[in-house]
C-alpha cells in the first residue's frame, strides 16, 4: 500500500478523476469497477466531461461492484440503486454506452465474479470506506471474507438497515444487496481507495495503522498487492506518519 | 485457485519442473522463489538438467523465501540451511550463478521483501504445505499475517523446535528463522503449490475445502489471486470434487 | 529474443508441449493462438493427452491465427483447413469445447483481430516458420506488415499456390486465405517460435542473425518484445553463436 | 494505437501530466522514460509541483532515452544535455533523487538497454515527434530500426547538425548522441506520444494515416502494441477522422 495526501477535497477529486481517466487512455481492453456514494461525486463531476470529450471508449467496460435491488409495494423491481447512481453521476453524462455497463440484478449475481474473470479481470477498482470500516457492501456485520460474490438479506438485525430503508421512501424497500467480496478485490490489478473528511480520520487510521480486524473490513485492504490510497488532509489527520 | 491432479509423484515432479522452466524461457527479467524441503526433490532432479542444458539464464534471479541460520557451539554461523539445500539440489548442478541467488542472512533480512519489490517483484513462488498447514516458514504457532517478512526466535515453546534442532547434530543449533509472510505471498504474480502423499490429504482438504482458519496458514493461500495447486492422487484423495 | 537449442525433435516437442500447458495452468482468462502444420505434430501428440488429463479448461480460449477456406466445385465451403487440422491433432482428442475455439471463416474475418483485443488479447502465440521465411500466412509475396488481419486471394501469381491447390484434390480448391498480421503478432504477450530440421537451418540463421528483410517475414519476428525461439540442433546448426 | 484530441496546449499539458503521475501512484517498481524538448514543457510545469507534493517516490526510477554529450574546446565533457534539461525542468524542482535518474554517458551507453531490461523494463515512455518524423534521437537520416540502443556520430552529413551545434555556443560542440532504438521502444509497456501545433499537423497525419516509411521514423510508432497519442486540435487538424 502506498498512500498520498491531497490538500483538500477538490484536489482529491481532480487526482481521482485523472487516475481513472488514465486507465482508459490505452490500447487494450480495460475493465473498471467504480464506487458510488458521496466520496467520488467531486471526481465524477470532472470525469464525466472528460469521458464526453475523449470518448467513446469501445475498449472500456464497467462493472459496478455492489448492487441493492429496490422494490415497490408489489415487490416489483423499480431500481438498481447503485448502477442508477453511477449512470446519473457519470455514465450517462459521460456518454458511456449501456452495453458497456455490466451490473448485478436479482436474477444475475451469482456468476458476476466469474464473468468478470471470463472478461479478463478488473484493471481498476475505485472504492471508498465507511466510518464503520465497510468497503463495497462488505459491512462489519455481514462481511464474508472467503467469497468472490455474495448476497445479504437486508433485515433489522443490522443497525444500518432501518435508516437505509427510510431513505427509499414509504412505498419502496430493499430485500437484498449483492457485493463483490474480498477474494474478488484481491484479483483486481489496481485498487484505489479514496477517503475525505475528518469524520473518517479514525477509520483511515485503523485501515492503515491499526490491527487487522475482521470486524473492520477496511483493515483487510492492506493485503491487496497493489493498493493506492488517496486522502485529503482531514482524513489523514490522525496518521502517525 | 485452480487445482490439477497428477497420477503420481513422478508425474507431479515432471509437471512441476516444466512449470518452473516455462517461467524462465522468456525475454524479460524473471524473479523466482522456490521451496526447499522434500516435496520438490523429484522436480529438481529433472529441472537441474534442464537448467544446465538451456542455461545460463542471465535474466533470471532467485529469492529463497525462508531461511534458518545454523550456528556452531561458538555461535558462529555455519550454514544458511534453506539456500544451501536449494544450491545442493538445484542451483549448483543447474549452473545458476551465485550472484543470481539472493537470500536472507542474520544481517540481511529486514529489507528482503522491499528489495524484491525494488527488483520488480516475484513472478513465481513455488511452495509446499505441511501436514500442520504451514507454508514457507509461516507455522501455525508463529504465523503473522500482517507482515511482508519477519523473524521467529526458535524456542521450545513450539512443538517442532526440539525435533528440528536434533536434526542439526549435537554441535549445531539454530536460534532464528526468517520467512516471507502472507503479504509478500499476495504480491507474487503466480503461486504454485505442490503437495503429494496421503499423509497430506487432510491438509489439502482443509486448504481447498475447509474454512479459513488462522491456525492453519495454508487455508489463507486461497486468497492469492493467481494460485495453481498441483496434487498427486494420494494428496487429492479426500477432496469432494 | 531468447533462443534455446534442444537435442532433437522429441526434446523440442516435449519442451513445446510443456510451454503451452504451463500457460493454461493458471487462474485467469487465457487466450492462445496455436500453429498448425507439421512442426508441432510431436508437441501436440504429447499435449493432447495432458489436455485430456488436466482439463477441462473453462478459462482458456483458442484463436487459430490463419485460415484457408476450402470450396467444392459448386463453390460451397467444405472445410476450414487450419482449424480442422488443429481440431484433429489437438482440440478434439484433448477435449477442448467447440465454443472455446474461435476461428476465421469466409464471413467472419475482418473483425477477428479486434475481437481478440475485446477478449483481452493473446497470451501466447505458438508459431513456426517456413524455409521461405513465412510465419502464419504472412508469405514473402503477400505479406502486409501494416495490418492486424488481412486476406489474400490465392492465385497463380504465387509460386506456392498451384502445389497447394493440388493437395486439396481435383474437386476442391481454395480462393482466399486469412491471417493475423505483424501488428497482431506484436500485441501478443509471449510468442514462441519452434523450428526443427536442417532444411530450415538457413531460414533460422536469417531470422536470428540476418538483416531485417521485408521479403523474409521471419526476420521481423525479432521486433517482438517477448519472443522465445525453440530449435533443435539441426535447425540451429548454422548459427554463429 | 488510440489517439485523443485535446482542445489546446494547456489541456494537452494537463492531461499529459496526469498520465505520467498516474503511472507513479502505485505500489510496485516503476520505470519511466520521459522526453525532453519543448512539447512537454507545459506538462512538466504542472507535474513538478505534483512530484513535490506527493513524493518522494522510492519505487520510481527514470531512464532518459537519448543523450547528447557536450564537449568544450579541450574535448572535456561539460554537459549531458538531455538529462540536464529534464533535471532543470522536472527532476530537480520535483525532488527526484539523483540515484533514481539513470542516463547514458560517453562511457555508459552500450549496456543501457540491457540494464533497463535487468531493472524490469520500462512501464512508460513519453515521447514527442519532430516535423521530420524523428522520435527519440531516431532521425530520418540515421535511424537504425534493428537496434536496442545505438550511437550516432554528429557530422555535417546531416542537415540538422550545423544548426544544432550552433545552439551550443562557440566554445562547445557535440560529437556523439545516443538513443534507444525501435526495438527498445517496442519493449515498453505503454508509450504515450504527445504532439501539439499546426506545424506538426502533417507529421501527425503521416504518423497515423500515412504509409509505413523507413525515412519517416514516426510512422513506425503504430507498431507499438500499446500506444496512446495525445494531440491538440492544431496537430490533429489534417487527420481524416
Amino acid at each position: 500500500m502506498n498512500y498520498y495526501i491531497t490538500n483538500d477535497y477538490q484536489a482529491l477529486s481532480e487526482l481521482t478523476s485523472s487516475l481513472v481517466l488514465s486507465k482508459m487512455l490505452v490500447d487494450h481492453r480495460v475493465n473498471l469497477s467504480l464506487t458510488g456514494g458521496s466520496t467520488p461525486k467531486g471526481a465524477y463531476a470532472i470525469l464525466k466531461d472528460q469521458l464526453k470529450a475523449y470518448g467513446p471508449f469501445p475498449h472500456v467496460h464497467f462493472y459496478p461492484f455492489d448492487e441493492t435491488i429496490v422494490l415497490n409495494q408489489a415487490n416489483e423491481v423499480v431500481n438498481y440503486e447503485n448502477v442508477a447512481d453511477l449512470k446519473a453521476q457519470l455514465f450517462t453524462p459521460g456518454g458511456i454506452a449501456d452495453d458497456h455497463i455490466h451490473h448485478m440484478t436479482e436474477t444475475y449475481h451469482d456468476t458476476f465474479a466469474a464473468d468478470i474473470a471470463r472478461d479478463g479481470g478488473l484493471d481498476l477498482m475505485l472504492i471508498g470506506i465507511g466510518s464503520d470500516g465497510h468497503f463495497n457492501a462488505n459491512m462489519p456485520e455481514t462481511v464474508r471474507y472467503d467469497e468472490y460474490v455474495y448476497g445479504v438479506a437486508l433485515t433489522d438485525d443490522y443497525p444500518w438497515n432501518a435508516p437505509y430503508q427510510a431513505t427509499l421512501g414509504d412505498d419502496r424497500h430493499a430485500e437484498m444487496m449483492y457485493t463483490l467480496g474480498f477474494k474478488s478485490l484481491l484479483k483486481v490489478r489496481h485498487v484505489i481507495c479514496i477517503v475525505n473528511g475528518s469524520h473518517k480520520a479514525e477509520a483511515v487510521k485503523k485501515m492503515i495503522e491499526g490491527e487487522v480486524d475482521p470486524t473492520f473490513p477496511a483493515s483487510y485492504l492492506r493485503f491487496h498487492p497493489n493498493l493506492t490510497v488517496i486522502l485529503d488532509r482531514d482524513a489523514a489527520s490522525l496518521l502517525d506518519q
